[in-house]
This record gives structure tokens, C-alpha cells and sequence, in this order.
């Protein structure tokens, strides 16, 4: 009896996730939300919870008893979660959650680290070579917790894998973000302020993202992985290749924005650890991933991007 | 006012801590512990707590207000304190310590850490390079709290260092350690099984510790700081030189037991950050810390080496 429970499926990576869940890989699919959902034709069965709450995480584990637990919430509004004390409810409580899992016998999880955990690289971050120094409460947070869960993890002979995601974007992304709102500027040809916009990134598309970790979690791996394209994109370029889209270059304030201080000049994921444990990648080229986004999107005034 | 609040000062280096703090150099000193105290004639405050329970630890916050702390407390005991369950108590209470502490305006907090938390290195341990791959359950949950307390003082402006301890011994240390083992046994002259004892260990004299860490106390630097003696030193070597005080070479029986699996070969601190930054490092050599210890210890049958 394989019983799959999901937290943060309404939030953007997760949403991804969940559409990928084959309900032929699990005798049963459960998902925790403050969001309320019906029961779905998906055949996935929704809970209730405010999952920030000790009490409630570990209330859900009893409820549900999941043999494979895959936990993407925590805090991620854009411009908030990086310095929100939020993190630090998201921390507790997640303890208590994979504490409670492992304790009534959970088998495998998977959780939904980040590439704030590292130290500035100038090389591509190596999941066990490069240093874990997080520059933000986000980063300390997400670290603390993969910490106790590896540590969970021996004592209580789970598996526990962990997906540090890079730059995510496509369907779904909080019009907040980079990629929204340049498309959104674009769209309607008004001026983008930017930074001079040299740094590297490493943007993945959601969809890949949603691949890799929900391959992460089918498979019976550990460790840290990291969740990118492997590719170095400098912003401008990115930026530039969706203005070329609308004809919009003359759009382009670059320099206007001052840089952030704490923003590395590269974050950059090495890619090689999934492909050669799982043969797994990401397979959408950017070009592909733009077309695709821009064709498909209903982008509406405030920029928001459905998922279709 | 400065009001100063101690954990863990019952425990073995706790309790040379308290043996060192001054009360000129606080305006109230508190000190929380599961094992009764009556106000001593120091002038500490004791209050009875059982800070592996969170809902304890923040009351004794809102009871004391303390804007120093100093949190000592953790399982320690030899032998089960590296895979002890007890370390996810430590950790989740541990969190709500300090986030109470912080939230109510706490200045500054030194916690002990571990050498625990560092990945196997064939140099000395660097707070800043070496990269920290805890082996443990133990150093997980350490590491854990670590970057907690450090996203916290990002929030809250409290200052917070840490003190990552190696291998201290000496009067208090507990008789299931090696140094008391080996000193109980050579006394009498009993056979001592040992491993081949070539691993390279970071031994400190838990006075000389105990001065770091209520250096680092009383200073303003912040971040992870190493409590070594700095020296080498193989564990034959230091068995050795505490047989020779007995004549009892003839009892080590080295290469009886078969080396763990997971120590490491090597397990020395780089002292060069808290030499540089606060001028502070050990200075009891070994052969003054062993003499002193000899000669001033009453060592019962059990081993029991208690602080004169």
C-alpha cells in the first residue's frame, strides 16, 4: 500500500508536480492545503491544514499515515520570502511534520530545498562539493530543515531526497517575479527598469522542475539533488530574447535599477549528479520554453500566467 | 541592565562555564536546569525547566527576559548522544529557545556547537571552508539549530556566535569517556582494550574551553567559532602518556577493538579565528592538563572524575 501525501501543490512548483502524479504509482494521492479544494476527478483526496501549525502537520500525518511524503510548502511570495520571519514558522512546523512521517513508519520523502542554500560560486554549485553558506533567513531555514531531516532520516531509516530548484519559471509563476513582469511590460510595449542585468542564472522551466522532482520521488535515491537546467544565462540575455519576441528592445532600461548587493554574480547549477544517478534533465531549451509561454499564456493586465 | 541566562550548567563543560562567569560583569545572572539547585552563594539565579520541552523553554524567556544567552544544554551522554532521538527534542525546543529569546528583544546568544558538524577533512577544520557534512544525528541537529539561530539574527538583529568544540576533557568529564576510562584503568592497573588509536584528535582541557566560550560570551564578534587546542595529537599518544604516569604501559592493549566505521582519521581544529579576531586560544598544554588532572582528581572506582 503506497500512500502519497502532497503539501504546497497549490503553489507554483507544486502545481506542476501534481500534474504529473500518476495515480497508477500510488494506491492513494493525498493533498494538504489552507486552500480549500473539492475532491478532484484527478482522484486526489484533500485535506484541510494550515500546515505553518506543529499541531496541524502532524495531525494530517495521523489522519492520512502516507508512506511517501512530498513537501513543497513553505513561504515563497516574491520580494517577502527571503527575509520573512514566516520561514521560521515553515521550519518548526516542517520538523514536526517529517518527525511525525518518519515516526509512523513513512518510507520515502522528498522536499523542496533551494539554490539560496549555497555559498557564491563561481563555478556551477555541486550539491556536495560546493559550500552551503545561505545568504538569507530563506536560505538558513530551507538548510536547517534538509539538516533534520537527514538526520531524521538515520534514525528512522526513511529515504530522504531533496531538490534544490534554481530559477523557476513558466505557467503559474507569481506575476511578481522577473519573467511575469518583463513579459507582461513587454507585451504592452512599456519600459522595463532593469539592472545592468549581467549576472548568470540558471532558469529552468517549471514544467522540467516539476519532472525532475517528481522523478526524484518515484525513484529510491537520497541526498541532495539540484533542480536546474545546468545552463548559465546571463539575465539581460533572457530579457533580451523575451523583448526580441515583441519587438520591444527599445523597452529595455537597463542600468535603471540599482543591483542588489546580497545577489551573487552567478548561481548556476551542476546538473550532472541527476542525470548520471537518475539519467534525469531538463529537456525544454529557453527559446522552447519562451515560445511556448507566450503562445499559450492568457496574460492578463497584472501579468499573472495561467496555467493552461 | 544586562541579565545573563545559562543552560546546560550542570552538564560537563556548563559547569566550568558558570565556575567562570563573573558577576561584576552582569547585572543578573539566571541559570535553567532540569536537576534542582538552590540559589547559590555566587549569586545565580536557578530556575527548574526541563528545556527539551519547548512550551519550557519559552517560559523561562518570559520569566527572565534575559538579553544574554548562553545555551549549553543538549544530550551529551557517551555512547548514545550521536543517535539519540533525544536530539530532535534538543533541536525543536532549542529553536523555540532562541526565537523566544530573540522575539523579546535578546542581544546576544553563544550556543555550543560540535566538531560533529564538519565533514571529514585531512586538515584542520576551517569554521569558514572546511564544508559541514555532519556524520551524525547528533551533528545534524547541532547544524540544524546553527543556521536556525543564524536566520534569526539575521531578523531580529540579535548577535550570535558559536562555539564548535572538539574533544574536551578533564574534572567533571564523564567516567564512560575515554580519558576517565583510561585513567581509571591504568590507576588500578587493569588491562585497557583499545583501538590501534592512530586516529589524529583535537583534545582540549574542558577549563581551557570553558574560557573560550565565556570569551566569546562577554565579546561582540559573531558567526562559528572552533574550541580546539589547535594540536595533533594521535590518540595513542595521549593513552600513552597517561599510562606512563602509572607505568602502566604494559596494560594497553592496542588493536583490541576494531575501529569504528565512521571516525574519521583526522579531527583537528585551524584556532586561527578566534586567535585572530579575540586573541583568545587553549594554553594548558597536554602533560600540565594531565598532571593536573591526576593530581588534583579524587577517581573513584567507577571513574568519576569530579571538579575540586
Amino acid at each position: 500500500m503506497k500512500r502519497l501525501l502532497l503539501t504546497g501543490v497549490t503553489g507554483f512548483i507544486g502545481a506542476h508536480c501534481l500534474r504529473l502524479i500518476r495515480n497508477g504509482d500510488y494506491d492513494e494521492v493525498h493533498a494538504a492545503s489552507r486552500h480549500e479544494r473539492a475532491r478532484s476527478e484527478s482522484g486526489v483526496i484533500w485535506h484541510a491544514a494550515d500546515l505553518r501549525v506543529a499541531a496541524e502537520a502532524t495531525r494530517i500525518i495521523a489522519a492520512v499515515r502516507p508512506t511517501h511524503l512530498f513537501h513543497a510548502a513553505w513561504i515563497a511570495t516574491p520580494g517577502v520570502y527571503l527575509s520573512s520571519p514566516e520561514n521560521f514558522d515553515w521550519l518548526q512546523a516542517s520538523i514536526a511534520l517529517v518527525r511525525a512521517f518518519a515516526g509512523q513508519g513513512g518510507q520515502r520523502f522528498v522536499g523542496v530545498g533551494s539554490s539560496a542554500e549555497y555559498a557564491p560560486s563561481d563555478t556551477p554549485c555541486d550539491e556536495d562539493r560546493t559550500p552551503l553558506h545561505p545568504a538569507s533567513i530563506y536560505g538558513h531555514c530551507k538548510l536547517a530543515f534538509w539538516h533534520a531531516v537527514q538526520g531524521l532520516a538515520q534514525h528512522c531509516k526513511m529515504q530522504a531526497a531533496w531538490g534544490r530548484v534554481f530559477l523557476p519559471f513558466g505557467p503559474g509563476d507569481h506575476p511578481a517575479r522577473l519573467i511575469p513582469l518583463a513579459l507582461a511590460a513587454l507585451r504592452a510595449r512599456k519600459p522595463l527598469p532593469l539592472s545592468q542585468g549581467e549576472q548568470l542564472r540558471d532558469f529552468i522551466y517549471a514544467p522540467d522542475a516539476a519532472e525532475l522532482l517528481v522523478g526524484l520521488l518515484g525513484a529510491s535515491v537520497t541526498g541532495a539533488f539540484n533542480i536546474g537546467s545546468g545552463q548559465a544565462q546571463s539575465v539581460r540575455s533572457v530579457i533580451e530574447a523575451i523583448a526580441d519576441r515583441f519587438g520591444a528592445r527599445d523597452c529595455l532600461r537597463f542600468g535603471e535599477l540599482a543591483a542588489r548587493a546580497w545577489e551573487p554574480p552567478m548561481l548556476v547549477a551542476n546538473v550532472n549528479k541527476l542525470r548520471d544517478r537518475l539519467g534525469l534533465e531538463a529537456r525544454t531549451p529557453m527559446a522552447e520554453a519562451l515560445d511556448g509561454l507566450i503562445a499559450s499564456a492568457a496574460v492578463p493586465a497584472d501579468g499573472t500566467i495561467t496555467v493552461p
